[in-house]
């Protein structure tokens, strides 16, 4: 394989246990995504119907090499009739690795109650399977597993690598096993380079649990968890390694989610890693400046009226679709009835881009599917990507000369404050007191929740925030926000896919708008109409027990069904509508003193209560 | 409430909080699985519409009483200036409590970081909290959390009731913070039984993760873990414990179940645990001796087929029904076409018990539905109750004079073995060496996993099986079997609910039939044209390399698909079947020297020739 790699770090593999499927389905989803390279883990070999040439072969024709096979377990350090079972085995391995083009074979450090504590047995026994290996032109590259019986660090694995002493004995490095034990990597960088046979790389959440159920169920793909796997991998590549970065995910949703959208995803991580790592170049991501508008799918006659409501003002129609568009301050959200379907949907969110050419370009390049462009002549040009649950993300940059709004015709009539509107779309409109979009939230189905915060930390370049969980009426939720540049998208899931009794509030979307005074806008937006949810009144009880917030303050909160929580920094107050058409609701935020979250504590209420809604509605 | 207590044990109450949906859902699911009381978890309460009087209405119209407010944390061991702010709190929630009829209050020991570890200081904190509490009639149960910071044995927190010294204060015992940190129950017995004013029940598997994480997302029913309640809750009613058996379980997948058919799995838990305390009578559980049928319902062409591939002979066709019945030894399939499915589901199994009667009776007394009887006049009375995941489970004595196959008309053929058959239904049939059935698979919806093994546990006696998992093609399964009385049923479940993109292997059934013979079985049923599943040829070759099996038998092996597993006891032979009509398959089981298992290592490499036989096909 040396003879085709790419100059350090830019060389992809993937393990085919990171994948859903046969053995041939994880090939097809590796090949498409672009990787070079497959580590075949033993179990997919035995259960293919091709025989090891055979999956040669098929590796050729889909342009991957076969870069590493595994696991050999429980190997070193037993007594001569248990070494000369396991160099029988052994010998198997190898004939298959030949016909399957292997060189590198990976033996994990032993759990084997058969084998004992002695480092120079362990070298003497694994220079004798070096020996054997390097007849077949093969080699062997020794791991500690964080859970080895005796050798469980990369320092011990190293001490006896060297005390082996074998041109044909390495090491693989494994940054779960390494960074899950704490340990710290920087003595990575003393190894020689050409010691270091294999890197396999894995990101996993913190999690206090027994590390072998951590790595068999949790690893997760670079970016995707608490690992700093630029610091890890930046020791390796300083170290002279210079095989493939190659992913070892071990994960219980990717183990049975389609595996083409896996593998890209498995790519992207890859990607985003070298670009922090300086091997690889990609178009910086341009500064974003907030939410240009947000789209509404919708047949049926629900959000037209509850965004009247809301105090927005329907100030423009696209020329040649048909497309409201509806605008307060500086929030725009596109109603958009060309489907047939009743319920509503966000289907669309723009965010502005300081070059939006630029942002589409990186996005491609982040493997993000572009979306055909379906503009008219004379209509804008705007580039557009299918984020991982479907949603269309649209870079624009909104002003003079360079306008999407110039496709809307205006429209006349009255804002809600009474004064007429001139009918200019795209201009500040007054409402009910909302200055823009705060969040949009969309829920993910429960296996594209780890891709889609990559996604948008990768192509968009928004950050993570850390994962949180609560408890809701109709099961666990997990939550993540990726904000930045005034752009804030708040990714729901339920936990577990969502059991058949779960009533109405599946998988729920939202846009939450922002305002300088919750009060007065609810007021307003009560006179107006707007179809806001109420909140039980044991909730303000609660509240004065818990939180005491003042007297005239909790009556008013009350008496308007606006939730409230504090968090370190200042205050938050919002309410929410009904659910409308469905699926989607709208939120009204007004953030206090710098208060940084998204009222989490509050959700199972606003849950319960859209429930109640609808049951009452039936 | 003391004044409608039954005697001590038999009082069965239910948080609220084991169960998904808003109070109101919950209540009724209570209510309707017979519970007489309910532990109200605060957050429930919260989000409901109800004012706690009007909950209270409610539950007294559900039969329901208010047997204890929770949670009430960190309260204990604190500065003055907090204890005032706790204070404030603690007397919001008592007039919540006098309005919602609930007259104890959970206070969990302290986890904050205001309090300090002075025992003195938490008792006369305590104390102070028993007097208000009092003062409205109310009572204070102090619970130790695994968890908490300072006190979090049953041991300490009894040590500091016994400090308070208070009547309004005693202790909150709960199952699970006691048995989870393996302290030892048997001290409870040294309380004096006044003091202990409310038993949380919950069971869990044994799971090596943060104590926190594995309170609140796996707890389980009794008898679906691995605690031993039946002596815990023994040594709490020995102290004179009289208040309700209340079951505290957070459960993440009971947490989104439909809340009605979950209550009902959990009072069926707490009615097994009371049998084994001795303070419920149940009929005991009639012995059983084997399956005596198993039913298919297809209306397509591919069972029927494989069946006389297997070497069965079609004895006998139903009077009125039909439903075709085909035996080989003592295995007896019936093949039920009054359905319009071309797809094939394992619909019946019906066992044999001593007293078919009796089992009913005990299975209903265990809230198992009945299925209604749809017999004709002069058939058999068969009776049947539903399992969680729909199928029949019949209860039959098959023999002279009280048979069900008597329902069958004689039908004339010829067996596999060319010898004519005289046509009697229930006569032994030679044919490809098949002795009768080893076991029923039947895949589980993921969150009736639990509750299906303690079904046949309690309504049929069967002990279950350590659960297993591992690692398929399309995602991880987790597998148990429950047995008795030469009865098997193999429990299997995808951990995570499948992906949508898992091909052709969804949910399968299968039937598995014991042979002496392995091999003769196999050479008469390919000779017999069955469909048997090809094992690839990389399955043999890792065989070798893995267990060394003698090169004849090998060889016999390869060529025959047949797949090899040994345990402690000896070595199972095992092949299959092509899956049939979309879901069903059959396996032909040797078990040589009391091999114990079911060949879990082997699934893996069946589930992909499975999906590579249903892609050949398309």
């Amino acid at each position: 394989m040396s003879s085709t790699d790419e100059r350090a770090g830019t060389r992809r593999a993937i393990a085919t246990v990171c994948l859903s499927g046969t053995l041939e389905d994880k090939l097809t989803a590796a090949a498409a995504a672009g990787f070079a390279g497959v580590e075949i883990f033993e179990n997919d070999l035995l259960a293919s119907p091709w025989s090891p040439k055979q999956v040669r072969e098929h590796c050729v024709d889909l342009g991957l090499t076969v870069d590493l096979y595994q696991p050999f377990r429980d190997f070193e350090a037993v007594p001569p009739a248990v070494l000369a079972a396991n160099l029988r085995r052994a010998e198997h391995k190898f004939a298959v690795m030949e016909q399957l083009g292997a060189d590198t074979m990976l033996v994990c450090s032993t759990v084997s109650p058969d084998a004992v504590d002695d480092d120079d047995l362990a070298a003497e026994q694994l220079h004798t399977l070096a020996d054997r290996a390097a007849a077949h032109g093969l080699r062997i590259a020794y791991e500690a597993l964080a859970w080895g019986r005796f050798v469980n660090t990369y320092e011990h694995s190293w001490r006896i690598v060297r005390r082996a002493a074998h041109p044909a004995l390495g090491l693989c490095l494994d940054s779960f096993h390494i960074l899950s034990r704490g340990s710290d990597p920087a003595a990575i960088r003393t190894i020689p380079g050409e010691k270091l046979f294999f890197l396999q790389l894995a990101d996993a959440p913190r999690l206090e649990m027994d590390v072998l159920q951590w790595s068999r169920h949790h690893r997760l793909f670079p970016g995707q968890g608490a690992f700093d796997l630029t610091a890890f991998t930046g020791h390796v590549l300083a170290a002279g390694y210079s095989g493939p970065l190659s992913l070892e995910v071990f994960n219980d949703v990717f183990r049975q989610a389609d595996p083409g959208p896996a593998a890209v995803d498995a790519m992207r991580s890859l990607l985003a890693l070298e670009e922090s790592l300086g091997t690889t170049e990609l178009p910086v991501a341009p500064a974003l400046r907030g939410h240009a508008f947000t789209e509404i799918a919708t047949a049926g006659p629900e959000v037209s009226p509850a965004l009247a409501g809301l105090g927005f003002t329907h100030v423009g129609q696209h020329r040649t679709k048909p497309v409201a568009l509806w605008q307060q301050g500086a929030a725009r959200i596109l109603v958009n009835s060309a489907g047939v379907e009743e319920s509503a949907s966000v289907v669309a969110l723009a965010v502005e881009s300081a070059d939006p050419v630029a942002s589409a370009d990186r996005a491609q390049r982040l493997l993000a599917p572009v979306l055909p462009r379906t503009h008219s002549a004379g209509e804008a040009d705007l580039s557009a990507v299918a984020a991982p649950d479907g949603t269309s993300v649209f870079f624009c940059r909104t002003g003079p000369g360079d306008s999407w709004l110039d496709d809307f015709a205006p429209v006349s009539g009255k804002a809600a404050s009474g004064k007429a509107v001139s009918g200019k779309p795209g201009q500040v409109v007054d409402g009910a007191g909302l200055t823009g979009v705060d969040h949009v939230s969309l829920t993910q189905p429960f296996d594209h929740f780890d891709e889609a915060a990559l996604f948008y930390r990768a192509v968009l370049g928004l950050e993570p925030e850390p994962v949180t969980e609560f408890a809701a009426p109709f099961g666990l939720v997990r939550s993540r926000t990726v904000t930045g540049g005034e752009v804030r998208i708040a990714l729901d899931s339920a936990l577990l896919r969502r059991g058949d009794w779960a009533p109405g509030v599946r998988e729920p979307q939202h846009i939450a708008f922002a305002t300088d005074d919750a009060l007065a806008s609810a007021r307003a937006m009560r006179a107006l109409g707007a179809p806001l949810l109420p909140i039980p009144g044991n909730y303000y009880d609660d509240l004065d027990a818990r939180l005491a917030p003042p007297p005239d303050l909790l009556d008013a909160l009350r008496a308007h069904s606006i939730l409230y929580d504090r968090d370190e920094h200042g205050t938050l107050l919002h309410f929410f509508t009904e659910i409308l058409g469905g699926r989607v609701f709208f939120e009204v935020v007004q953030r206090i003193d710098g208060y940084a979250g998204y009222g989490a504590a509050n959700a199972p209420v606003r849950m319960a209560a859209h429930r109640r809604h609808r049951l009452a509605g039936r």
